[in-house]
Parts: structure tokens; C-alpha cells; sequence
């Protein structure tokens, strides 16, 4: 028997889970595990359920487009492993994190390539067996340098778009071709610093804690919904480098968390937040 | 309308959220939050739902009864505050956090008494205007002991007790009276240390991080199912003073967090798990 | 014997922990502890030592003054209960857990009194039996306002003043009266939120972690130097309300932490930094 | 000019800070950090001083032994990167998060080979061009098989041995050619479980923490002086796998921050616990 995602995003009515599990008992689907969330401010309806059965699960769609909601989404996604493309730049700690991850079967992803705009981490690609390519930013428009990446992008045909530390703004244009399935790492502070060289001014300001957040890139780099955050103690005795190495030692543990936690179809989007059904 | 919580256990089967789901629905129940997990390794499932309605809850109860597994066990709960009674012995860091969050409607709870064996806490009790009833266990078996104790239960008529510090073992025959309705808070450390003066063990072993485990209490004392625990960091400079000190600070969060949990009745018991639903 | 605390910072030199340590090992003091520090930075020393003996502390700083660097400072500090006032105003989980602490004899503090510009806060202050005075702002300019503050403050004669959730801004010239001896605890995000009504744009925004920071009160208010920081985990499920009671937990853990440090005088303050000998 | 690290234990005396200062100040070296702590119970002092300057350290040793009590043991240590060999098995997840470490340039070390009593790990250590030695434990006695691998240690001359989930007891035949020169890592449990599968142990448990803890191995495998810990929060939903998952991501960060703890001298056994100068 397979195991099938079952994903569905409804305004909320009454019935809708009733309903919903209606059509799975009375095809003969067994459910595994079952995530609901309805948000308490705009009564938006979230539902997460994995089931498995020997039917095809196709029709599932089809009855159920019948029943809920017309404004109602609902997919199925697969269990299975995931297509996935990097885009890096030049620092190695979250790119040599999720390739020693994949290497040894601990994220549903299969990494496609490895894309840059720089030839650095080109090595370490290559030793973990991934593809690399090197797309330079120099001697071109930004638009051209985009149209590159998008074109390696359409043959590697990723699900999801992992930016682990890619120091680049991605466009507009560009990210209407991968709605919601781009990730992106950076650190976070409390409290936050604008402009330049964040840890410098971490480090000025002695802040004891150094966070890291990952989330969806909308079209504002930094500020997409947030998927998964973390954070790690300093204090006065750490340099501005010391504070950057525990930053990455954070970053590089909550983006793979968030790229499993996509991968494995457990993020929603609403507005500008997630529902996360861990 | 009213909120009115079900709480479901029962053997896994198919079509079980279908069913459950449907007696509200047909009778014009609207689910508010819904929580559902299945335990792989033994089929178990386990289901917290709120839900409102002008019509009477008890009539789901009845009609479920004939639908679900003979196994299962269905019931409701209040949504308001629940009466609750606090042991205590000497030390007032978790009774007064306790008596701080109730005072200004922190937790869904009545405070209705602080039962000690000794006198010490009597001030803090009382300045918060709560009754407190010393019951010595000096000049008496520990069965006349628990006997009292029992007798001031049946007259606060308690949903919950809280040991709060509670350094004296209750006896099995005790823990009948209050089968799964009674929670502890201790000390925990990695690795843990058996015998006496825990605090003294874990300072001479140097451990890094100090935590705490709020359980049910069940035939032996410190080792019910886990409902919540949380972690201080300490080091080489913390006295075994000191660790004391941060094993109290996070004594009273935990406890605290794990009350708040078991009186919104989202804490169930498997075996000697417990699934919460947060 | 008498423990004392010394205190110095002093521009770098070369010999300058043998000089201080040989003052006291020439008058026959023994060293209980000794923390220092160099900012790599701005080649600034920072030390705390505790010293315990039986003869008078006070040449010892009398012949510092003559060894060390012009611009240096040299203090000692006393290691016994230190008095403390409160500035509340309406929320009473921090004010709470200091009369609490307080009361058990955690912080090496004697609360002379709570302040506040509304009378909610009376009851819960009476209750440790802490005098209680409320300093309305209504009827009159901010700094009549401050004015009748400081008149109280010089009354009681704090060696600290706590914000604890005092919500008005203090002006500069009320500052100047107590420069680095007034703290304060805020809420703190990754990513940070400016304006009105934090928590609900931390929920609209989907944070995982919600934070505390406790700082030395500056001209500005939120932005001094950072004493201490925790954070609290959150999940989509938490209401704007939610977040602000793990808000509320994770401030009063955070606000007595930092108190404790300052009364032992482990706190030095360094341009916008701190320095914490913890 | 060269920084030097000079490492002290001694008895504690009166003036040992001022002594030890002296030599420093009057050979013209410059204190670059320092760090002391004497253990209150025992009387023991622990120093750790890093500085810089022109002259030979030797001399400031030979000098020191006249100085100090007979029984402080004095020794300088190199601050650059130290020779280190990984002993493994099977578990990918420790040993290649130090050889990525490792690669970008991570940590204080270079990383000489790879031991294994298992194959399986060869691809990976070569991936990153460390030299991989296979030492089968199978058909040769105990005794025979560490013999082996003590003739490789001979010749990589390692100043730390990693056991990076090296799944084998070390005998104290063993131990005694590298006292307190070996470093572990195993995952622990609040409370902590005895025998075999833990994680399957911690599962039924119901335990919401899932800890690690690095320590340097003496005669009893998980019972070392403790050099560092970590933790992470799991639940209901988390299988025995998950929480497996849970403990590699903690072990990795525990043991690669315990490594660089050890490799930057900052750590001093004392009894069985250790005195983290961080």
C-alpha cells in the first residue's frame, strides 16, 4: 500500500472535516495521521492527512472539489523523495550541511544541482557527487544573470528552491516563476539590526543571543513567512566572528529543519504567516 | 454559545473522525479546534476536540457511544476554571508561582486550598487569601496521615492535585482515590542521579544543563508519564547552591506549563506515554 | 571575615592584574574569585574580584589609585542586600515574581518600596507587605510627575530601580539622577517589530520564538546595554494573546536574572555593551 | 609576535595570581586573556592565560616552578591547530560534520586520519581527502585490535583522539596511553535510561528532551568529566526514529563545540568534573 498527502486549504464551513473524511472512509482509505487548523481571526481552514489505501487516490480530488467550498484548494503531494536545486554563493556551512544530510538518506530530497554565483563551493559540491553550476553575475544585467539560473532551473525541475546563503536579490519576475517554493536562510537578532554587517553590530550592542530564521521568500528577501527559527547563547567574551560562527552553526540546523519540514508538505501559507503541522 | 470540549480514546478504526465529525455536524455543533493522533506502534487514537452549539453536548455523547468501538471511552469537559488543591512541604518557590499566576487569572484554575505536612508555607498561602490546612505527619501512621488527607480532598472536592514540592511518597492506596488526577514536579538532570542530595551529585559531576519533569504521578513517584520538562544551562561556576537555585527556576515554569495543560485536558495517557495536544 | 567586591576598569596596561593582585596579597587578603576581561576592541580592562580578609578594604584602594592608570576606576562594592525600588504600572507577572523572590530571600535585595502611576498593583505589593505608592501622571506635566518620583526615590534611596513593566517613558533628566542604575524589561522579537501592539504583529508575521531582553535604562528606552535575554518556542496555534503570556513568562525569568546579576555587581557597562561576569 | 597559552592547576595559595602575573610583566609579555577559577570546596586553583610578546615562554615556566606550590602542575600549550584522529563506526552524522568543520576551516585541528572498525565510512573520509584506516574487529582478540590501532595512533601522533559514535568500550589498558586525551559523545536522557535502545526507552517514556553530552572519556565509557551539553524538544508525534533524528542533530553540534573546547585548552579536569573556561 502507498501512503498519500492529502492537503487542503478552505474557508472554513461547517462540516468540512466530516465531509472530508467522509470521502476517504467510504473509499476505503485508512488515514495515518491527521493535522487540522482553522484560524481563529479570518476562520481559514488548514488540513494536513496522510492515508493509504490501494484505490487511486485521484479520485479523492476529484469527489471532494464536489463537496467543499468553491474557493477551496486541495492537492495531493507525494511521499516519496523531492527534487531540489541550491543556490549558493561562497560560504559553505549551510550548502556542506544539507550535502552531508542527503548523502546519507536524512532529508526526502534528491539534490539536483548546485548553482552559484561564484565557482568556490564548486569542490565540495563535486565530492559529494552533485552537479555545479556556475552562473557569474559579472558582465551581464541582472536580468540576463536571472534568466541563466532560470534556465538550469527548468531542466532540473525542482520542487522546492533552497537559497542556502545565496547573497543575491532575486526579482519579482524571478520569483513568480516558483510561487512559494523558495527558502531562504538568515540570521535574526534580538533586537534586529538594519544595514551592514549585522554581527558587528550584534557585537556593539552585546546582545546574548544569536537567532536564525528560516522562511518562504516572497518578494521581500528577508521578510517572507517564517518556517522555522532558532537561536544559541553568546555573551561578552565572543568576538563579532565568534558571534558570525554561532550564527552559522544556527542557520545551518534551522534550514534543514525547514526544508524537511516543506519537503514534507507540513507548511501552509496564510497571509504573511505559516501553519507549521509538525 | 457555550464551548464544550469531547474527549475521545479508542482503538484505531477506519472512518472513526468521520463518524465523530458527523454527530457534530448533524446536529449543529461547530468545531472550533480539533486535535487527532493515531499511535503507530499500537493503534491507538486519541482525539481533543472543542466545539459550540446551543444544543446539549451530553446527547453526542450518547449517540458516539453507539458509533465508536465498544473500547472506546468518550467524555466531556468544562472549558471553565477547575477546582484544584496544592500540596506542598516546605519550599515556596513553586506554591507561590502557583498562587502569583492564579492571583491574576493566569491559569484556568479555583485554588482551593494548600495542604502541607508543616506550617512554613502557611504565610505565603494566606497573604494570598487562599485557605491552607496544616496536616502533621508527626504522631500518626502514614495511613492516619493520608486518611486526613484524603478526608480535606473530599471536602475541596479538588478536579486536579497539584504536588508542589510535596516531599512525602503517597501510598498506592492514596493514588486510587485520584486515579491520573494527581501531578508532580523534580528535578532532572542528564544523565540522572539515584539516592540522595541530587543537586550535591550533579555538581560533582559538572553537568552543563539543569532541568525539571512535571509528570503524573502513578505508583512510583518520580517516574509517571512526562507531561512537560524544560532545561537551564549552568557551568563550572554554579555551587551546588547555585544548580539548586536553577533547577527552582525551572521547577515552577514546567509546573506551571504542565497544570496549565492537564486543565484544558490536553494532556492524554498511553501506557506510560502521554500525548498533548498543545 | 568580610567578603568585599572590588571594581576597576581602566584603559590596558601591561602588569595590571600582578598590581592589583599583588596590593592584596601585600596586605594579607585572600582572593574568593577574580573575573577579567580585555576588549580586543578598545584595549579597556574589566575586573571583579571578591577578597575576603580582616583589615580595611579601603587602602587597598587608596593604593590602587596611586599604581594604576589616571584614568581608571576603582570600587568596591558591598556583598550584603542591597536596596531595591520597583516601577510598576498595571501588569503584575514581573512586579509578582520579584515580591516573590523577595520574600524567600533569592535576591540579595531588600524592596524598599513599589511605585506606580496607577493604584492597580496596591493589593499585590501590600500582600508582601512592601510599602505601595502611587504617583498618578493625570493632573499634572511629566516633569512635575518625575519630580514627585525622585522626591520618593531620594526617600527611600535605591542603589537600583527596577522597571517592571513601568510603561512611561523616563526623560533624560530624570535619568541623570541614577545613570546606569535602572533596568529595565522588554519583549523581543527575531525579527524585531517597531510600533504599536507587538505581539499581534509578531502573531500577523508567524514567529516561532518570542524573547526577553533586560537592559540598563539609556536616554532611549528600549536600547541600552543589554543585561540578559531568554526566548520562549511559539507555534502557529498560539493567539497574539498566547504569545504575549509566553512573553510574560519568558520577562519575569529574564528581569530577575538580570537584577541578581547587577546587585552582585557582575555587570560593567562598556560604550553600548555590557560585560557580565557571570 | 606569538601568541602562548600558559596552562596552571595548583593548590590554592595566597598571591598565586600575583606571582604568576609577575613573571609575565617583568619578562615583558603582554596578558592577551586570562581566566581563573579556585573550586571552593577542594581549595584548587585553575588558570588559563593567553600572551603575547618577543621573549621565549619557556623561561616564564622555569621561573614559575620556583614560584608556585610544589604540587601546580605548569604547562604551555600551542594555539595553533593541533593534530586529531576521528575513531568511528558506522554513523555518518558526527564524523562528517567535523571533516566539513574541518574542511572550511572550522576548527583549531587538523583532522590526520579516520579509524574505523568498520568499512562503511571510507567513502566519506575520502571524500574530504582524509586517510581512512579499517581496523576489523573480527577475528582477533580485544587486546589485538586496540594493539592495532594504538601502533596507528603511534604514527599520526594525534594531540586528541574523537570518539565520533565509536561504537566500541575502550579498555583501560588503552586509556592509559592517552589519559584524558580522548573525548566522546552519547546521547542522553532526562531522565536517563540504562541498557540497550534508549531512544526506543525514551519513546515509551514519553520524554519531551532529547540531550547530548560530550565528556572525556576515563575508565567507564558514558561516565566521564563532562565538557559540554545539549539539548532538543521532541513530542507525542516523534517516533523512536524521530527522536534518533532529534539526537544526531544535538550530538554533532555537542561534540564538535566540546572538541573545539578541548583543542583551545580551555577545558581542566577536576576530580570527575571539568572547569570550562569559555
Amino acid at each position: 500500500m502507498t501512503t498519500h498527502l492529502l492537503l487542503i486549504e478552505s474557508p472554513d464551513a461547517m462540516g468540512l472535516v466530516y465531509k472530508i473524511t467522509g470521502v476517504l472512509f467510504h473509499r476505503g482509505f485508512n488515514i495515518v495521521s491527521n493535522h487540522e487548523f482553522v484560524d481563529p481571526a479570518t476562520r481559514h481552514f488548514f488540513m494536513r492527512t496522510a492515508f493509504d489505501g490501494d484505490a487511486s487516490p485521484q479520485s479523492v480530488i476529484d469527489e471532494l472539489r464536489g463537496l467543499l467550498p468553491p474557493a477551496a484548494t486541495i492537492r495531493l503531494a507525494s511521499t516519496g523523495k523531492r527534487p531540489v536545486v541550491v543556490l549558493a554563493t561562497k560560504e559553505p556551512h549551510c550548502l556542506g550541511d544539507l550535502l552531508l544530510r542527503h548523502s546519507y538518506g536524512e532529508l526526502p530530497a534528491r539534490i539536483e544541482a548546485v548553482i552559484s554565483n561564484h565557482a568556490t563551493l564548486e569542490p565540495l559540491a563535486r565530492q559529494f557527487g552533485i552537479p555545479f553550476q556556475c552562473v557569474s553575475h559579472k558582465f551581464c544585467t541582472r536580468s540576463e544573470h536571472e534568466r541563466e539560473i532560470l534556465r538550469l532551473l527548468k531542466f532540473f525541475r525542482p520542487d522546492y528552491i533552497v537559497l542556502a546563503k545565496y547573497m543575491r536579490t532575486l526579482t519579482p519576475q524571478f520569483l513568480e516563476h516558483y510561487p512559494n517554493r523558495i527558502i531562504n536562510i538568515h540570521h535574526s537578532f534580538l533586537p534586529a539590526f538594519v544595514g551592514a554587517n549585522p554581527y558587528h553590530q550584534a557585537f556593539t550592542r552585546g546582545v546574548k543571543i544569536i537567532g536564525a530564521t528560516a522562511h518562504v521568500v516572497t518578494q521581500d528577501l528577508d521578510t517572507g513567512p517564517i518556517i522555522a527559527q532558532g537561536v544559541l547563547p553568546v555573551d561578552h567574551t565572543h568576538t563579532a566572528e565568534d558571534m558570525a560562527q554561532a550564527g552559522r552553526d544556527v542557520e545551518k540546523i534551522v534550514l534543514a529543519k525547514a526544508l524537511k519540514l516543506v519537503l514534507e508538505e507540513r507548511v501552509f501559507l496564510h497571509s504573511n504567516r505559516t501553519i507549521v503541522f509538525e
